[in-house]
């Protein structure tokens, strides 16, 4: 039986609360929060769980294997750190930190101390997620070429971190868990409408080795709500489209015509829709931050590297850190550095 | 009666010759093309049609008002050139020229010597765009924001020109005639993946002053066919889908919500798909061509102003060439000198 | 503050017990459930509640002001029958009773109790629906002329009703709500494939005065899930398509166009996609049984007629039994008798 | 070479003319048309074919191999008698005959003179319908369960024929070929909102043996226009959406799933969308007209059967009669006869 505690139960806390909860051979022993509302709410949703305000009776609970950390980012590194040191195992919402030196001061220190260092990159666990990996480790796609997302949402600007922060994350963590390869450079582009300096419309631009290239349109202020991103591949493409009901990811025949000589021939090309069969394969209905609680758990017992560790954690960061700097000199481009593993 | 002729009898001049003579009040009456299997199909398609080889039999026939120039792009100018010259008007394919200066000096020669300079930039004329620009005219989308647009492709490779230089020049004649501004700065990305010298991916980005920005995402390696466009207003917004069958143009309430710090709210307006009211008007169902045709011969009869006239294809191929000297700078940013207005 | 206790604990009741417990000046007080994994079940999520399993209990306990039932439907009308008697007010479980006979007995017994006696006709409470009912009662739909209904499931059969008692209730207390007329006939017909006597292919015509009909498609063995419902009017009509994320009404303006001897006029029709603007609502985001929940109490406190009561149960399982008649005599017309209001 | 005449050119008479003139092999010599203002037309579509008001002229040119039939349905009988009367192959607009005896009276002529006799069911030689008829016949589906099929439109009302002649025809066709059985009684139910006696919301349900049903909704007063039909098998399913522009044929795995005791089983099955994967296989792009006049020239060329011979025709006029019994006697069972086989 593993028992976590979780830190800071506001708008992701419950979800993690509920999905450990309910996993076999886990028991969620404690809950610490500051805010004596939420607090209320924890031990309504919770009776039987201790819900405390301060987060050292976590750190001072020997019976506490893990601790689950769901508080404002500017907080992650410290928590994180104080956890680690404690002896826990940790898993941390994402951006697991503000900057690249706090990252990889946590992936030093989980693995000084031998200890578990996850990071919740919810979507890894998604069907849709785990179906690409798969269509794209068996070779199917052929040369990955470019791979392209749009997140776009319907006008709810946050006040503490700009568009790029607070929709990337995602993307970026799908990028580098398909892409088998590290980015070179960074070029971000954005605007601010609402008054403050926090970008709310932007564009982020990742190159690779070899003519591959990821682009990420992030927007606060769509119309519609639009989840989509363009994998293409010298032999297959795929469209995953996270609004679909039932149809999240299409795979489709690359087929890429040259155009010649033949007028008629070129007419009918540009005419037609497709160049081969489409295929959307079943994907498992399951909530993946249940999978992904699971997933936590088995590292923790059999102290295995998780699926979404530390490193993955820094890697994101390292872009979103490469984006501030690119855009704060106008769309500059920004080299990475290489990762630290 | 006015009088046309017609230069290039390819993949596009077909259309132009169908409809020019199904205009009121208009005779088609030479064809010029210099490929044989072309010129017979001229003649099949309409037999009372003069089909010529050489381009000065239309240049010295007095009774030809206008030329329509329908070849490729390298040889537009001069083809515009020798038709203002000879005291024709003149409506020129898409890119209008191959530079600007090209551009400029057809804009002053048409100045001169008092002839219509026209460039075919249909798009504008389809019920979709001619709606879109009625209601930002209105002003009911406030200010705008931004305007993004996806322009993607099912695998059709040119041989000749970019991506960018095929596909944008829809959607920047589209930005130059609903935003009322002048660009000032361009950047563009690229790859190729066909082993030539010609992007297949592309982005451009747009500059306007006060933080209106305009994104185009081009691409010949596409899965699907898409071709969207979101305009973003401080009041409402557009989506522009030219896919869809009946319901091209959507107008949307903007509705932002910023963040405060009620969780519960928050997690409210992220589930919310929309904020308001949408409203998809009836677009007029008619051959965006034929409309342009008759604005053309009206054009050429009142000897007024067209709607698309060398300066609106000048604007376009301005940010054409920014783009390209942006690609070659590894994106860097690329100031727009003034139109020549 | 109403007490209210719940009976059946299996696929909806923890539903109910969720948005009754979440209500303001309401407490649930007690579920009782006969299968132990389900009271242990029910233990867990309400530790407060009191779990029982035999039903005299939330019987004879006076604080109970109210008893809901989502038990199978074959207890409904003897549960309801009890509560009825010691006093309680009742909201059941859809369709309220097995038979016509057992609904007009609680409808009979609830007035003279003067108790109140609520079905769950759960889509009354949604946006879409509470919208529809807006703007039929506006008027501006015009006369209603017909309802087409589709309803089609991926393959779960159930074991013990038809597709018909299965699905239809939901769309017939839609069709009672929106259209304020009695229906007059009812014809069904139906297949099994399933190799018991359970058709799991039905359509369900109903007629009603002067020519308006309305028309359902219910299906358990459909390859994709529709529940889509056209409502034409003579001057507007609605598109509701419950499975849309955010545009599930849609009204258009009707346009009619009688074909006349103008060739291309009709030609011009037939491609013409619509005849006029299309109008999608923004529809509130809220859950409907929580909706319906508040309302309930509201009967219950200011003992007003619920919206939908045991009259709303009653037309309901009329349509059924009629359509069981009609199917067993292989689609024949089945005359309604008027009902018991 | 083989030499058409075509009779009647109205709304469908230029695209037979188009589509022949185009075969190789073939050349369209007259058209007859009783309208002066198309007679006209037809000149200046067709300059080097004659134009003529007497339909005697065709029969008597013996240098006519075939005649298309393009006129209203109340001629097609008298004209398609002439045609194999005078050694003519016949090509007629569907529906073929207004009456089952009038085609069976053809069927029986064009037997006894060996002429070629076929029905222009333009649905049958369309990519899509084309691929369904291969994957039904691979057996793959398994045993077919139903068909149910939805083509309704908006808001253009014939004046001569009610909305199921208009419309059923290309449904019944695509039933016939797809379904190899005989259908064995035909219901049918229907309104009028127009003021006349043409029903223009109707409903067709076709029996077949062993429970196999195929269903139609035809409606000319819809807001949208839907063209879907589903095709039910026991192991495989079809979806086909003639509004798709690019996946217009969908195989879905069918997946029952019988509801045992299991609550938790039934609710994920519930909030399930598929259970298996979808294919859309890519279609042929090519004008369906083009395909079917190739494929009748063929027949007239090798004197072999049509895919679309006069049986095709009178298993539809079948249908129809039937139905229009059943319309009239208040939607009543009306047994068919065999065909004429």
């Amino acid at each position: 039986m593993i028992k976590v505690g979780l830190v800071g139960y506001g708008y992701w806390g419950p979800n993690l609360a509920r999905n450990f909860a309910a996993q076999p051979d886990c028991e969620l022993v404690a809950i610490c929060e500051s805010q004596s509302s939420r607090i209320a709410l924890a031990k309504a949703h919770f009776p039987g769980v201790r819900a405390v305000e301060d987060f050292q009776v976590l750190l001072d609970d020997p019976k506490i294997n893990a601790i689950l950390i769901a508080t404002p980012v500017s907080s992650h590194f410290s928590l994180a750190k104080q956890a680690l040191q404690a002896g826990k195992d940790v898993l941390v919402e994402k951006p697991m930190t503000e900057t690249v030196a706090q990252a990889e001061e946590l992936i030093a220190l989980a693995k000084l101390s031998n200890r578990i260092l996850a990071v919740d990159h919810t979507f890894l666990f998604t069907g849709a997620v785990q179906k690409m990996k798969e269509i794209v480790s068996s070779g199917q796609l052929g040369e990955i070429l470019y791979m392209d997302s749009v997140r776009i949402n319907l006008g709810l600007f946050q006040q503490d971190v700009n568009v790029i922060s607070d929709l990337a994350p995602h993307d970026l963590s799908i990028m580098n868990y398909l892409i088998d390869k590290d980015p070179i450079a960074v070029k971000a582009m954005g605007v601010c409408h609402a008054g403050n300096a926090l970008e709310n419309v932007a564009y982020l631009h990742v190159e690779f080795p070899n003519d591959l290239i990821a682009h990420f349109h992030l927007n606060w202020l769509a119309p519609v709500k639009i989840r989509r991103t363009l994998i293409g591949g010298s032999k297959k493409m795929i469209v995953y489209d996270d609004m679909e009901a039932s149809e999240k990811v299409k795979i489709y025949d690359s087929g890429i015509t040259i155009k010649e000589g033949d007028i008629d021939a070129i007419h009918k090309v540009n005419v037609d829709y497709r160049t081969g069969d489409m295929i959307a394969p079943k994907l498992p209905h399951r909530e993946a931050l249940s999978v992904e609680a699971a997933h936590f758990l088995t590292c923790v017992r059999e102290r295995s590297k998780p699926l979404s560790d530390g490193i993955a954690g820094l890697r994101v960061i390292q872009v979103l850190e490469a984006a501030k700097l690119s855009i704060k000199d106008g769309g500059s481009r920004v080299l990475l550095s290489k990762g630290s593993e």
